[in-house]
């Protein structure tokens, strides 16, 4: 069921997902060159006790583990939130192609605010970067989850 | 025999192994605040296929596992080479207290070079930082790494 929905879709269905599980609602999706899902993942910080199980990461390491390569040359990243720059380094690390995000972090992000990891001079790698894509249905999201746990 | 080792010793040892396999000699350890090591680990990008395998990132995430929560605070790294982007970005995220780093790493360094990971205005957490330990010893294994493989 999951292959039938876009893969920005299939992020804002783990975000939701991450939402039901208490964490943040970020969700993530990883498409190889021929746009078939390799992985997508939502936030687990507090289910698996990890400081880096951002939805980005996990979705990063589990298609670097399907394709059995720390490259994902030629795949492309969607997420619902802008990544930090922890995610925005690790994507520079793995070489994915695009990044597609949704909501725009000014506080936490890393690509268009913060460290503008892809703008640094020595940065290793920069992939072609679209922000803003159902940005208002992303912030509409967090500002949801956020309000029911104040 | 490890638990005898100073913090720094283990990480050192930590990166001999990595080059053993075949691995960018990093090593690193987390120690808690009564100094007990928490985990320790070297590269392992190419064995995992996970381009978040730094030494760091393994010895955060087990030291978080170790602990059952995703902040290590009053908790401190040591790591023979200066982090990356991500790897710094991850020590904000799990609120380390201290880092001691070996080698500073110009090109690819992300907390004295680059992206300057903890002199973002907006970085939620600025551990104290402690370069250049051993700077000359981590240099020698990293030269020596590198021109075996040339």
């Amino acid at each position: 069921m999951a292959e039938t929905l876009s893969p920005m879709a299939l992020a804002f269905a783990e975000a939701e997902r991450a939402a039901a599980r208490g964490e943040v609602p970020v969700g993530a999706a990883i498409v190889d060159a021929e746009g078939a899902i390799l992985a997508a993942a939502g936030n687990r910080i507090l289910e698996l006790a990890d400081p880096t199980a951002h939805a980005e990461m996990l979705a990063l390491r589990a298609a670097a583990a399907a394709k059995g390569a720390p490259r994902l040359v030629d795949c492309d990243l969607y997420v619902t939130l802008e990544p930090c720059a922890m995610c925005a380094a690790a994507i520079a690390l793995a070489r994915l192609r695009r990044v597609y995000f949704a909501a725009y972090d000014p506080k936490g992000g890393g690509v268009e605010h913060g460290a503008r990891i892809f703008e640094q001079p020595g940065c290793n790698h920069r992939p072609e970067i679209y922000g803003g894509i159902e940005e208002g249905r992303a912030a509409a999201l967090l500002r949801r989850f956020f309000r029911a746990r104040r």
